[in-house]
């Protein structure tokens, strides 16, 4: 069967910290999915995109909405590599699950963050149940707009996962 | 046609500022309302309900969502008259409706308070398009939770005003 | 002995709110004196200047520095009057002593507001321990700020209050 | 002359950033100095004590009140190194002069902190203008407190460097 549903690329993730195995975006399918992107030593990720990411992690149950990090770290690598990562999100608290985005030998931007066109961090993309961006967002956004975008997406009945993903 | 699909009752005001005629949950069928009970003296009101409703009201478009404010003065009625909240609501900028829970001779708590059960203020009530109620919150709610419960609500799709008014 | 020693204007007072007795700049002499004036429905007053004179009327011995209001009414005189006055004291726990600002029948500025030159609310007026203005500011002004000039001004030896009180 | 005025220890820094060359307290004498003792991945240093430096840095002229940064890692040593730091200052904006406190190779906590008696970070550390210690704190402290602290010590007539500095 022919299909037009062009799915987003996959996360291409060199390392996960927080998860017993690889995340996929495949395997979230059926979830609504908050993807925020950040780099532990800038500053707008550590005071706001971070603590919103937390505070989403910590209202929606995980069955509904997963939240996961991926840090995509496009200068000063030598000082934000996985090591420095795994300390900040013990420091932090942070739970949920965190990818390195894979990095690209040939270009200081990572490969998931060219993929995704993200300008900067913090960058955020949500996912709606069936695997499509509904968002992508660089910078600060409110609680309630996010709110808002999660809770439309929410409402969505949830799909089974097979219906749409063989035809991606 | 009989039917179950009750209603709640609707709103008893006295008098309405920032409005040029009396708004009724029947002229708002159609759109999600979030309608902010309050007293100008309270300080919870001050502090996080009423700047909850201004933001709400800045975010969303009008015509998707009504955000209506309800003067319940429950204690020291002599000094949150008319009046004074026509200032109040000068000196805070606030410029959604705002009615004034009509007063009931024989107990402080005005009608409206009495009719939805409200405990205290702030409180919040969230219709649905249909005009039923899908929150009622005595007290503080965070942000991302309204967003949430608002933005279940817009998913709706759209009723036309007759399918189930006529109902009610 | 003559002095060019002048001391500000007394404060004129039609009445104290959280005061067994009238409160006077004599009376407190020997103290830092911190003068908040407001009134209670200035959105600034309520969400800067009032509690930051909760705040110094909490870190500070009141022997050392005492936090009084004033009630400056200069527009709404009808429903800003001393009943909705106490009200407001009541349930935002302003414990400090309040003064009600003498009206002037001439003018909507009141007397003590006009006798200092105020130009609105909130302004703060700073005294020292022998009663000289330090500070009078319209407006916000942070808490650094605030806490090094009552910090200076707490540095002077407490004099004793016959010194210059017979000089003023 | 004898005297029994012991000041405190002087800094262990391995290395100065934000600055031309090496801080000393002694070089400092005459002013008020605040001295913020921190590690770049402590999330309580990064939401409170960083930025309250910065605050006074910006409020206070500098030839009054001197701020600098002492770097005081005693854990994850590896992720928390010069380089690390160098980017984190720049991240964050951070001007004023940071010490690296010397590393003891027979313990995980640095030279300066143990002489000091500091018990984590983010602490601060308070000298007046003799160069004695008047406020050691750890943990976060209000901005009014400390306003009032240098403020205090502000008021202290600025001493000739000699006269107390040569009984050290």
């Amino acid at each position: 069967m022919a299909t037009t549903d062009h799915l987003p690329p996959p996360l291409q993730v060199s390392q996960w910290l927080n998860a017993a195995q690889p995340v996929t975006l495949d395997g979230l399918r059926g979830r609504v999915v908050v993807l925020h992107t950040f780099q532990m030593l800038c500053p707008g990720c550590v005071s706001h995109g971070l603590p919103q990411a937390l505070r989403i992690h910590r209202l929606f149950p995980q069955e509904q909405v997963a939240v996961i990090g991926l840090h995509t770290v496009f200068e000063h690598h030598d000082v934000m590599g996985p090591q420095a990562l795994r300390v900040f999100l013990d420091e932090y608290r942070i739970a949920f699950p965190v990818g390195v985005d894979q990095a690209d030998p040939g270009s200081p931007v990572p490969l998931t963050m060219q993929a995704y066109g993200l300008r900067g961090t913090p960058s955020v993309v949500v996912f709606d149940r069936h695997g499509h961006i509904q968002l992508s967002h660089f910078g600060q956004i409110d609680d309630l707009h996010m709110g808002a975008v999660i809770g439309q997406l929410l409402a969505d009945a949830p799909v089974q996962a097979t219906t749409r993903d063989t035809a991606g």
